[in-house]
């Protein structure tokens, strides 16, 4: 049985930054080679970082990219590289391109360009239709593929194999989004299995505005078995060794008739290379690792109404690493020293000080707490014993001044005293001045922490609460802050970080006496499934009420959402956990006439 | 020679609102009805208004608009109407039906999707790829096509002439740009000449977000003559005669071998309407109206880097329009009764004042004037005096004490007085603060009156002067805002409304002593040239170092864009009046490590 060693290099490039991302590649090749490696494969786009955006329209951009690629096949010309980056050739293209002997070959093209969700691929590409076309490496017919491409069964890979393909190599930019590992490993194992060939998925490991790469890369045999399983969230090598399946024993075993004789180009990169030192690899019989079992066993939720209940601790576990490593790259590729946040005593400015200490340390993450008049004194007790748990400085600033002089100001401005929202509303962006005041004079970036039900239902001050860089939990609904919390002080640190009296207080947004969530939105337990269902499920209102949700209430929540879309437009960024994040997976009209209740569809 | 009349249903739908843009349909019918049309035109997508953007991803939304369309054939049986709409079969497209006699015909479905600039078509519609097929009403052969359809020289009206068409409906939502109008007539003239063949074209009117659509339909003979152009920025209802050439005709006349024989499908919506009252419409022999010179006479500006300089009192009048229409659809379509902005007796929030005067009228415009101890008393006389031209309420509250309590506050919290970019912020921020209580205590929207030279370098501040619910000039190079302003006092308003001096002084944002805008950024005569360089043109810095710019400059005016992409993330949205504006448009990525000045490409 021959075989062939595969390096699977899961990178975490920085969108645009050329020449990092060159030393990068050339680094981990060489790191590669040592293992082993006589193919590393890299993710989609590596070298340019994803998504680029309108990167992609300057021509000094595609230029240089190509200008770096030829130095990387200089510079590590003892190895068989596979890199993903764009490639011009009177259109642009997202191609891989194989170097070797200093060498760039001629390259793979993606044929499925995804236009929707948060992609925009037919925005800059244009879909390949080429003829197919194979590499042959050590005597062994390669198919490629990019990301996409291995989604459809009826894609480039099966023509590819139909042509003899021994093996598939697919380099992916896919982010995460809980329960997203999973379907990649069943997608993966069915088409391995019907193509009778190996499969090895390279996947982007790295936050990028709103996305995270979670890399978790994996190996399939050719009767869809997982072989190796790679480590999300991390940066890692491995080198994997794949048993081929020659193609008439294919031809024997295909009951479904999926074979033919196809005759492709044949493009050879190199016939053997010099044999290799092997100090570490994949056994070629490591078929199931633990690893790979932890994967299998936890299926993605089903997404239901009430889906955030069904989440496991692998679940939280995964979300809680995308978020970590959504806010560390933002915050370290972006140049940024520090963060800061309000500490209002309460659950989501607590989940996001826990999240940045565990992603930033607690030297870079401060917290100031801005109690009013309207302060239960226990929140600010609450702020402070979390700063402690923590370990992270807390300065405490009151605003009553402030906010005594505004009211000043404005009852001359506005003929009375400032009342009901406006004198709300002016406590919430008094302390979004003092936040930026402190960013400004110190450098830190200011965490916003609203979560998804509130950003949803525009339970938020605009230039208040919502005022900072990054919205660490814009797409965690309430529910899933209350899971995460426990999880954070449970499993992440062990012991009680959130005050328990935290996490079970009533949520209130302080802002005048008495106030409680409650009193202007149902409670969670009943918002987030209806948030579910309108938002990522676009349910009509006839769907909802025969599910049993009450007609007022479904009325009410939807002109909510409809109305807040202005807010959502000015928010900050910030990390995609579910399948349907606001932002670029949900683009809205602000001026936006429709009234859905009025049809009964 | 044969002829036939077309009502060009040039109107202003709001995107969402099925009900009300329905009845606007049926209105707008019978009033072309009643002025003798025979086919009356609705422009693309005109049921449900564009961009709908993911709307178009509920499925009770695509639902609801073809019970409306039903509702609209039935209550204008009288009439054959050709309609755009979104229709599902399986799949999304993006198309136009005929309706007579209380039936909806079998639709015409666009086949070139744009995907680039400020559209996202292939996100929802599938391009249609059927047979060529025609459509027979009162014995005259119609072809459909839809906007983009239109561009492409060998699109479906080639086909559809190919195979008989007499004339060519194209129903289009083309959005302004300074110079669009006249690129759009010539390509029309060339098209309709190119084949021998009438060509009408209607277009969407009003404002959707950052786009304005505006209207500008025409009509153009078969030799390419334009024979109506109807008025622009306002609804209208125009009827016009067509005289139509026999397809043997054209086969005689056909010098460059364009004419084929296809066999088309073709569709008989009616043989013929009993004979119209015809009140008013263009005589068939009306080819050369005064409104039709005008647009001939003002080609495009050539978009070089001085463009702005080029620009004629025609250019001027399109972008001042462009401007009131956005403003106006935006504040009443999304339900405001009034705006309001800070007046500091700068140029920028004087122009706003005076466009926000033209668009909703004096009484639902207020100014706030906030000087602080760095404006020169000279500011808030110019504002006074600009408010008093306009007639429009100003308040002015100084914000000298909530500056020192913030100061004293700080103190406590940085341990040092706030200082420089602090300190400034700061000022801007408070101002903020009050405008938005002022929004929130009287429903009033918050202009913001940053420029495109500002919000390209990022010389705003986040939350405070760029805090606002519509960023009205926010597509204008400072350039343009200093020759807006004084076609407005010399044409909009004949009078000098804004102050001379407002307009002669040396721009400051007045947050420290002596400041202007010159100590941070270059004068705006040398700064915009470059944006326009780098922005628009996506030219490298060796290109403009051969082009004569200062490298120094260059590299410097990048980075600033490049590190202030954050703050345009979280703007407001703003009328699109040049071919690039910031937004959807150009796409850029936050995280960006593309070092352009690194690359001599």
């Amino acid at each position: 049985l021959a075989s062939i060693r595969i390096g699977i290099c899961q990178i975490n490039p920085k969108v645009g930054d050329l020449e990092g991302n060159a030393n990068l590649i050339v680094e981990t090749a060489r790191k590669a080679h040592s293992l082993g490696s006589q193919i590393s494969v890299f993710p989609e786009l590596a070298l340019c970082g994803y998504p680029p955006e309108d990167l992609l329209l300057k021509p000094s951009f595609i230029r240089a990219t190509r200008e770096h690629l030829n130095e990387i096949a200089k510079s590590v010309p003892e190895s068989v590289l596979l890199i993903g980056h764009p490639e011009e050739d009177g259109r642009l293209y997202n191609s891989a391109s194989f170097t070797f002997g200093g060498e760039v070959f001629e390259s793979y093209r993606k044929r499925l360009l995804p236009n929707y969700a948060v992609f925009d691929e037919q925005r800059y590409f244009v879909a390949a239709n080429s003829p197919v076309k194979l590499f042959e490496i050590c005597g062994v017919k390669v198919g490629v593929s990019i990301c996409e491409d291995i989604w459809s069964p009826i894609g480039p890979a099966l023509d590819e194999v139909r042509g003899g393909a021994e093996l598939i190599l697919n380099l992916n930019a896919s982010p995460f989004s809980i329960g997203r590992r999973w379907q990649r490993a069943m997608m993966l194992s069915v088409r391995s299995s019907d193509l009778s060939t190996p499969i090895v998925y390279v996947n982007l490991v790295g936050g990028q505005d709103e996305l995270v790469f979670d890399g978790g890369s994996m190996a399939f045999d050719q009767s869809g078995s997982l072989i190796v399983s790679v480590e999300a969230f991390v940066e890692k090598v491995e080198v994997v060794s794949i048993d081929l399946v020659g193609r008439g024993r294919k031809f024997q075993l295909d009951p479904r008739g999926l074979m033919s004789d196809l005759d492709p180009e044949i493009i050879k990169v190199v016939d053997n290379q010099p044999s290799l030192e092997v100090p570490s690899i994949y056994p070629s019989d490591q078929s199931s690792s633990n690893n790979n079992a932890a994967l299998w066993t936890h299926p993605a939720p089903r997404f239901d109404l009430n889906w955030v209940d069904s989440l496991d601790n692998y679940d939280l576990g995964e979300t809680l690493s995308a978020l970590i490593l959504g806010l560390r790259d933002y915050v370290n590729k972006n140049g940024f020293r520090s963060v800061v946040m309000g500490l209002s005593g309460g659950i989501d400015s607590s989940l996001c000080a826990a999240i940045c200490t565990l992603a930033l340390g607690k030297e870079r993450t401060f917290g100031i707490a801005m109690p009013s008049r309207y302060n239960a004194g226990s929140s600010l007790d609450d702020a402070q014993i979390l700063a402690d748990n923590l370990g992270i400085a807390m300065n405490v600033v009151a605003i009553s001044s402030l906010h005594q002089e505004f009211r000043g100001v404005l009852k001359g401005l506005l003929g009375s005293d400032p009342k009901g929202l406006t004198d709300e509303n002016l406590q919430s962006r008094i302390r979004g001045v003092l936040l930026m005041a402190y960013s400004n004079a110190t450098g830190a970036m200011v965490i916003t922490t609203g979560n998804k039900s509130e950003i949803a239902t525009g339970y938020s001050t605009l230039y208040g609460d919502s005022a900072g860089g990054f919205a660490l939990i814009k797409d965690l609904p309430k529910l899933l802050v209350f899971r995460l919390c426990r999880y954070i002080n449970e499993v992440a640190f062990g012991r009680e970080v959130i005050p328990e009296s935290v996490i079970i207080k009533p949520p209130s947004a302080e802002l005048r006496p008495d106030q409680l969530d409650q009193d202007s939105l149902p409670p969670y337990e009943v918002l987030d499934p209806v948030l579910m269902a309108l938002v990522e499920r676009d349910m009509t209102t006839s769907q909802m009420v025969t599910s049993g949700f009450d007609p007022e209430l479904v009325s009410e929540i939807s002109t909510l959402i409809d109305r807040s879309e202005y807010k959502r437009r000015q928010g900050a960024p910030g990390v995609r956990v579910t399948p349907r994040a606001f932002g670029k997976d949900r683009r809205m009209p602000i001026t936006n006439g429709f009234d859905q209740r009025r049809y009964g569809l």
